[in-house]
């Protein structure tokens, strides 16, 4: 097996072919215009993997670390020949990145398609699970989110408006880089994600630990979604008025549980009483 | 209510009194002698009801930002007057600490007593659940860990001697102070907390996507204990076999939970169906 594009060899950090993986740190910080970086072999597999099956993103470009080149060549061979491989000694790579890159070898992808919540929700089966997000403003959180409702094999994860983004170099880290694998939708307020929701027929139960049922009662039937507020204040009132919740049993006087760890063990136990799992 | 000890104003950052609080990440990186920097109301919160329970951890000193004296004076008071309270501007606090405190309170502590693994063991009640982990060195998931234990009602937290220091002040942080709660031990190798635990006579459950049993199918009966591994490779092969194992279902062709989650879920299960949630 050899990569499917023939490596191209970089020697100055300035060369314009390479001109989108420079000084990555400050790309994290300004607007990438639907451009990310991805980094590691199971984050890349699952890029190769969206790129190659058609779906919503694609790569443009790789870049390795010359010493690191046959060892990668099992997951640089599920990228086809038109993703151009450039290669660089480590002082010219991290020249261009700004750091070290220990992991070796970076991707630039870009998201191909921005389906809306409707569009997603319709092509969901009968008997799906989705995970509804609003106000997530950290990347370790939004990340752990995906990688929890891809375990638990939920059908796709909304993000409100006020949710920072999946795409954001860290959170396809922590995401394990389920944020290619999961549909996803990023945008509208939490009452448009909630009519989309109702309109598709889902039953909606928002997590709170004030929640009205044990989550380990709920007997679900058709389509069900989750929601998640944001860390330390939790969904807005006026949505836990407006939907059923449920609540995460938990020993008293303690603080309450991460929002990313509060959506895995929901989805747990929802995915189970799907029997899902 | 007002602060126990009276304020002490620090107007020059080299004032010896406060050296415990100068350069905190220099400090973060070295030996710190059995002290630990505590950050954020929460976390103070904690610290000082061990302080005045004369449970293993105590306070050394306070460090606040002036003009948040009267707004953490709920926090403050919960410590006794034999604790200093400095307080400092925002240019003299940020140039002894050597970043930005924006939670503009910082505590010194120190671990007072180091039980070993047979004494905490020996403390706990019939019915006790424990959570073990061994090689986890990343200081958010022994955090997380911490913070998981606490919320399912965990009576205590058995650390082997490759795990990373819960009382790093990352690690505090993000147990939002449960370290100060949960019954603690770091240290000794992985064989010989099981063999403290088996002496014990807990039943002991490695967790692990390969595991005999589907953790929802476990019946506990008498102490429970449950062992987790490290991010990555998980429990070693000759622990698994050494003793029961558990899985916790999921999703096919998916990468695994992140460690300190995974605790979080069997944890959930298991204490649900010990019949204490």
């Amino acid at each position: 097996m050899s990569p499917a594009a023939l490596p191209i060899r970089i020697e100055d950090p300035d060369d314009e072919r390479i001109a989108g993986f420079r000084q990555i740190r400050e790309k994290d910080l300004v607007q990438r215009q639907g451009r990310f970086i991805a980094e590691g072999t199971v984050v890349l597999s699952l890029l190769a993997e969206s790129h190659a099956n058609d779906g919503d993103f694609g790569a443009e470009a790789l870049l390795v670390l010359e010493n690191r080149l046959a060892g990668l060549e099992p997951v640089l061979a599920k990228f086809p020949a038109d993703v151009p491989l450039y290669v660089a000694s480590r002082p010219v790579m991290n020249a261009i990145a700004g750091f070290d890159i220990h992991r070796g070898v970076l991707a630039i992808g870009m998201r191909r398609r921005h389906p809306d919540a409707k569009t997603v929700l319709a092509h969901l089966p009968a008997g799906a699970l989705v995970v509804v997000a609003g106000g997530i403003s950290n990347h370790d959180n939004i990340g752990s989110i995906f990688r929890n409702a891809a375990v638990f094999g939920a059908d796709a994860v909304l993000l409100d408006e006020t949710c920072c983004d999946p795409l954001y170099r860290k959170a396809i880290r922590v995401s394990v880089g389920t944020v290619f694998k999961l549909p996803f939708v990023l945008g509208g307020s939490h009452h448009d994600l909630i009519a989309s929701l109702n309109e598709a027929g889902f039953s909606l139960y928002g997590l709170s630990p004030q929640g009205q049922v044990d989550i380990r009662q709920i007997r679900p039937t058709g389509r069900m979604a989750l929601l998640t507020g944001a860390e330390g204040e939790g969904l807005p009132a006026e949505i836990l008025n407006s939907i059923q919740t449920a609540r995460i049993p938990q020993a008293p006087g303690v603080d309450s549980l991460n929002a990313a760890t509060a959506t895995g063990i929901a989805l747990f136990a929802i995915a189970s009483a799907m029997g899902r799992l």
